[in-house]
């Protein structure tokens, strides 16, 4: 029978239509073949084609844009927003009028290249290698807000065609914003509208619920909660939320980077296991840069597997259609640990 | 060089990238075949492979559910809400908590196959055709809407794979809601607001701001202005917007049908000549069944074509990148028709 659920933390309507309930084996998906070479401008050896390293890490002997590197940041070659269109006048105030608004195209745009290993995936990346990762992001968090022109740093993973991957060499992307955009306005604006009700954090209170409820649990570490959102969107749609309360991703210590590499590591491989070759779009959720969301935002991110197609009614009404329960979702990710250990891969 | 553009009917900004200003033959599409048959439900002859039909328009001597047909509605075989998911207790008031909040699944889901021939395409159909496809539509509208329990219409098509059809044979989808979706709330509130500081119509404003200044306007009839949004969200999205305040589709006259119908028609041959096989999606936005929006809102379509992917960046941020200016795309739009007159398919 289908359902309707709203996600507590978007205001959202999912239709949980579970009349059409899907199993992981009953999604078609395109095979994707992968061919490391000279073409592709993230593999070693190629660093030549790419914009110049505005970050690395590697052995101290390295010198930039040569190989050797664990993990490469680049400016995107086509960036969406470019640092250069800051305006002469350092005001960013919008031209145009109500019904043509416009501002500069300023902020920056970066391609994070997780592994300069042709064929990784998230859970072929050792743990100590995703570490690796996890503080190269946070290095450029704090980095590119610091000088203060920046709202909002949005990261983000496009894994595979489906999902809009232009490269297949597995890599993170970072768009950087003048200000928070529509998504997080809205998610910051229900959160503080929550801590007021009840001076409560709205997500502290879901993380309770979830663990407490367990149904849709995938894993719980000693910092993470990994679970399947009550109104997932998208089938196998899963959640990975820092246990104690933290606003923003630059937060980060290095004890919950590595157990956060792990997590990674572990839902990377329950998804192998359980899809070949799964398209899917991995989004931080984190506060904007600067003072006054301590108490009430609390940072996560989204895995996005991108079995179903966004399509008219979607993008028409804003609802979702999820043909999968989070419920089985969350019971098929968990089985999929017990295949993990017999192949010696839980960890 | 990038800008940031709002769309004033949803504050929405929008990453118009010129620096990747794309032309109808810079996208890539995956060429679609299509192929009629026994196995199609919507070809003629094949009436018993769908649910009853709950509406069709054909010959008087016609019998329901068998050949002959001109336009027919059927509810969708996997329907993603369901009338009998009415409650008994006649309530839709929200059960769970505040996280984890829970409606039945009531509503409709029907689909509307605008013709036997499988072959047949927006711009194939001929404009008397278009116009009972419309007036079917609008029936469809008030007979849905009739028993006061329904909120929202949303009517949409997906066209080829990418866009989400599931089918090939050319088709509309109606889903009806008990409450007016995410999307059409936003915008309700954003044109009330307008309405409540000027006292007018913000899509009346925006037809005379279009209209006036006529580098994004693709074409302009007796009842309808055709144009490319000011902050598009794809390449070549258009929008058709009646040009007298009208909030609701279900007030569309029987000359307003007609125009319209030639309007579509002309649309999809003007996409047919600048790409081969374009998936889009075109989506309806009116105002909820009842009064009480007259004043403030005017319904409009939205044709989408679906040439980039909805990748991480829009999922995290809500934010679009557009690699075609709307400026651009308007003419590119506009000078098909010269190719539309030179082929005799001006109308």
């Amino acid at each position: 029978m289908p359902e309707l659920r709203k996600d507590p933390t978007t205001d959202t309507w999912v239709v949980i239509s579970q009349e059409r309930s899907k199993r992981p084996s009953d999604f078609q998906l395109p095979k994707e073949t992968k061919a490391a070479g000279a073409d592709c401008p993230f593999c070693d050896g190629n660093e030549a084609k790419t914009p110049p390293e505005v970050y690395a890490l590697g052995p101290p002997d390295r010198q930039p844009n040569t190989p050797g590197w664990w993990v490469r940041v680049v400016s995107n070659k086509f960036p969406a927003l470019r640092l250069e269109e800051w305006p002469a006048n350092g005001g960013l105030e919008m031209g145009g009028f109500e019904l043509a608004a416009r501002m500069p195209g300023f902020g920056a745009h970066e391609v994070l290249i997780e592994s300069p290993d042709h064929y990784a995936t998230l859970a072929s990346h050792s743990q100590e290698h995703l570490d690796l990762v996890l503080k190269a992001l946070v290095r450029r968090y704090h980095d590119l807000g610091g000088d203060g022109r920046m709202g909002y740093m949005q990261i983000f993973k496009n894994w595979g065609h489906v999902a809009g991957a232009s490269l297949e060499h597995t890599h993170l992307q970072i768009i950087v914003l003048p200000r928070a955009p529509k998504t997080a306005a809205h998610k910051l604006k229900i959160a503080q509208d929550y801590y007021h009700r009840h001076g409560l954090c709205l997500y502290c209170d879901l993380i309770k619920f979830e663990a407490d409820h367990g149904e849709r649990v995938i894993e719980e570490t000693n910092h993470f909660l990994v679970f399947a959102p009550y109104a997932s969107r998208f089938p196998f749609e899963t959640w990975i939320i820092p246990k104690s309360h933290q606003h923003s991703f630059g937060q980060l210590t290095g004890e919950q980077s590595f157990d956060l590499s792990g997590v990674l590591k572990r839902l990377g491989r329950r998804l192998e296991l359980s899809f070949e070759d799964l398209p899917y779009n991995l989004v931080w959720q984190t506060a904007p840069y600067g003072p006054g969301h301590e108490s009430y935002y609390h940072w996560h991110l989204e895995l996005l597997p991108r079995l179903t197609t966004i399509a008219g009614f979607e993008l028409g009404s804003g609802y979702y259609i999820n043909p999968t329960a989070p419920e089985a979702a969350a019971e098929s990710l968990r089985e999929a640990s017990l295949a993990m250990a017999f192949a010696g891969a839980s960890h």
